[in-house]
């Protein structure tokens, strides 16, 4: 197991931890890598309990070298990972805003909320055009078509596109089409399709699905990258629950709990997470908060009116609100986090 | 709605209905049709709940006509679906046995296990050969060559054999090798693998995702059904819960619940849905005593030495214990639903 | 740790088990005692799983020291516990059946109930005089006139009575007048009336609370037990999910896992189990031939015209139908447990 | 039903909500009442859907007459409940902070923590006497002295302090030694507890159980109103989900969805909701972000030796942290809430 301490550690804190694992007598070994403070030391018999060590003071990564990861957990000592689309960072200090309307629904609709998300601050735009729905008699979406409109869209405003890929034999020519590939949730453990998207040169949106454990969640993700597809972005949409004031409960403990595990960067959908829209400002503030890279929010012209989940997307007017709100919140988070001397 | 009465109800419990309905005021329309009375009415305000009807004395099923379902429940007062494979029937008064190990491992395992299985009174053989696995780096079958020696084992016994498919580009091969194809819980919302199966002339084993709830769960079958392919087996397999004295909570009610919604045949894996073999019998019983028309159980020649799910699969002794005391209670169960005069 | 194998167990498979360990490089000690052999181990590592020795032909259970129980699981090798309620045996190899309605509503309902439930078969009468309701509006109970009816029910038929206690003060109230007392799953983990009614020289039945694990649910009858009161009947009763077809979900699972565990007896209430009278018999069937001791089964003279859980109390011809089908199973399970000479 | 809008709605807002009724052909009733529109119509079929109204923009509480609540959410027009204690205000603006350590293990130990929060920015002390323990044989808690010991903290700090009250027959000598009670998760049904903190003059903090509803939640502080006491504060803490990365699942979404409902204030537990201390201060972030009127952290001296939960309590430089981070983001919150001119 290797503990890597956080860089501003101080030698007490470092002591402290050498010491309790002295009074058990565990050997360790202290290691200097990449401007980290690394301490490793043998777990077989598995007596040491990885979330006690997150406990100590000083602490930032706990690594155990028999989980079943290779890849999502590779970099114990560099920077987390951050994705580069079209100038937009995902992963980094400054939050991603993914936005648009659950289903592409015709070219107008499509380019008119591009619009609407664009001038509101959105940096990437989401567009469903092959729909997995519940029912097969529900709308399925108006595929190679609907990603058409979408990359009109994209055209029309710059705004890089995500749309969500459910078939192996689709991959080829929906990646030519988007910028992002987005597996949903309902396909998190639909392998072959992971595979196929790990073959791709263009980064993965991966879904939690709404009953995966956090283990379950990364070896997903691991499975992308195994085939040499190192560009995943997490997202928590919520999980299945007995409680019934929301559709899905929104897990946003996940959101710290993964990033002490992976570097790969982590964002949260509280439309999906909730299924209500008057829920998904507050949440959205909430996931910001407890420190996701990003959101994707459902935006709709008139939400009354749309194909699909009609009560969960926001109309411009509630979108602008929760932007200016987010805005604001993330100069804050970044204020603190960069105190200037003054400060 | 439409309330399918008993075969042999009462003209006293048709008149109770008909009384509640009136001090109600809700209008009835009674009628006689393949044997059965059905009694219809018009909740278009929703005021009725289905489940309180149920609760009546004679009422066999209630059909919601405003359900999403077309095909699952397509059959208000005829028989139950029974599909036939090889002389097998899957759906009658007579459970059908599925057995075999988790995954093909080599020719020599698969064909030992056939005749294991066969001998002790299974009716089909089960085993793996596309393995949807949570880790990339775990195994992940043996592919076209377990399919073949699937095959082998069928020819050398005589058992017809299912398989799990993973991918719509393996459907064609697979269908080619089997008698019964089967869609795993991970994948039981992947619509474009369920399209293709809809389309292939084998039955298709459905298994209930670990999430879902029983109207998705139908609504999956339905996405089979509405491509053509009408003999899709239900499969409940254990749904995820805080419990953890199982690996999953074998979620045994669905079975009764969902056999007054749908014709098609339920079927239990007390083997996945528990996780541990010293649960495998009792819960069979019990699956058999809720009215599963069929289980479905993990079998090896050598559990220890087995490449996936040790812990819950059978030796052959303890599955030949299984299946003799399963005999006996299935004849039992016969002997009670259909007395001789002397019963 | 402690291995407990079974009486009927063979010499190849106590070596089968001591080889295991001893290619593991574990010490273990062979001991006879009570007519058992158990094998003892040192686990302080805790490297072995004990459901893995579960698996293991010729093992019947595995008792872990260190387990945080004393009480719940003392007797490795005697008998199960028994306990005698005038002249029934609960926990013993012929089923309880416990039945009466959700609330006392009247003496003359009480009585009227009484002897519904007795023709038919029920050995134990359940009425409640103080109801714990999710609502302060709805109905309480009609507190100590209730269980004046109850008592007075008992003296006409016979029947002994159990009823549920709410609170500390009333348990010596109660017990005057009952001959079991009943914890209620929302008072699972009410610690202060655990160890009142522990104090008690009645029996009591314990309801597993809906967010129970098995070890909480066996902790809280330790607490029964540690004041004196070893006479505790566990109770099954539906865990919450978010499965929606039924109230909660029964997890039928709890009872063979639990039996391995402990020593008192299970019963199952599949009335709010299911919450669903149309499920109460096939899932009463499932309780038995999962090996549960008993049933506990909602009974009302009139279900739609009761107080409270109209939807699931069966009325007098239902619970008939249940009975005389239990009765035949048990018949069975006894015949097939048994077999004569020529079976 | 009553559909509340907010101060500011404009008249176009009103005019749309009401065009949408008209479309519908529902009849509405529009008043003025307390500085707010109040639209009333009737809902007797059930037809309309909460949830789907609180979309509209300008709508701020949709109240649903026909609701088992009578005084959770009596206060239509009004601004919501703020409870006073000790000059510290509990639903307001600011939120409020209480710290502490799991249980009071000794005079010295109690009266350090009480220092050590204070100093740092809580506002109110907590700790427990008498401990509500999974298992009979866990520390109990020092009960009387252990009330007496936080009473000197009180007296030496000035902090008004909370501690957990179990039995009804301990509520007179609790009250009078602190400033609010507590009622446990696992009490949260224990409604003779409920009736017996109901008549009490102390605010009481009702913790929502691990399996409840945002119904029953809500029911259970209606108990404790019924009975006269209408100084309840909510608390969520986590709920019983599969997933394993945290003790519980702390479902933040209940915060904003329960101010919708009511009318009292509502905090959050971010130590027993994760069960980790490294993942308290992200979500005690997360949680006043979502709306929180304030949070409740465990805080030790020295985590390592605490009797109770070491893993989930932070020490005082982890509270230290937290609370300058959260004292920003609150000034933050309200700089926000009430822009200066400049802003």
């Amino acid at each position: 197991m290797l503990i890597v301490m956080k860089k501003e550690v101080s030698s007490e804190q470092i002591e402290q931890l050498l010491s309790h694992f002295k009074k058990q007598r565990i050997e360790t070994h202290l290691m200097k890598t990449d401007n980290r403070v690394v301490i490793e030391f043998n777990n077989d018999k598995g007596n040491v309990d990885r979330k006690q060590l997150l406990v100590f003071a000083g602490v930032e990564k706990v690594i155990d070298l028999k989980e079943p990861f290779k890849l999502v957990n590779q970099k114990p000592a560099e920077e987390d990972t951050v994705i580069e689309v079209n100038n937009i960072s995902i992963g980094g200090e400054h939050p991603v805003i993914i936005a648009g309307p659950c289903s592409v629904e015709s070219e107008k609709q499509i380019i008119e909320t591009a619009w609407v998300v664009k001038e509101r601050g959105a940096h990437i735009l989401r567009g469903g055009a092959f729909k997995p729905r519940t029912s097969p008699y529900s709308f399925q979406g108006l595929r190679e078509k609907g990603l058409q409109y979408l990359y009109k869209a994209k055209q029309e405003t710059g705004l890089p596109i995500i749309t969500e890929v459910v078939d192996t034999e689709d991959v080829p020519y929906v990646e030519e089409h988007v910028d992002i590939l987005q597996i949903g949730s309902r396909n998190m453990q639909n392998y072959e399709l992971l595979k196929a998207v790990g073959l791709s040169n263009k980064p993965v949106l991966l879904k939690r699905s709404m009953s995966a454990k956090l283990t379950e969640f990364l070896l997903s993700a691991e499975y992308i990258m195994s085939k040499g597809n190192e560009e995943v972005i997490l997202c928590e949409r919520g999980i299945r629950t007995f409680a019934d004031h929301s559709r899905n409960t929104l897990d946003l403990s996940i959101v710290p709990a993964i990033k002490q595990v992976t570097h790969l960067p982590i964002i949260v959908d509280p439309s999906h997470g909730t299924g209500r829209s008057d829920l998904v400002e507050p949440m959205s503030m909430a996931a910001l908060a407890a420190g996701a890279h990003g959101l994707m929010i459902e935006v709709h012209p008139n939400p009354q009116k749309s194909f699909s989940d009609a009560n969960q997307a926001l109309n411009p007017q509630q979108f602008s609100h929760l932007i200016r709100k987010a805005q604001h919140f993330i100069e804050w988070r970044k204020a603190y986090a960069n105190p200037s001397p003054a400060y």
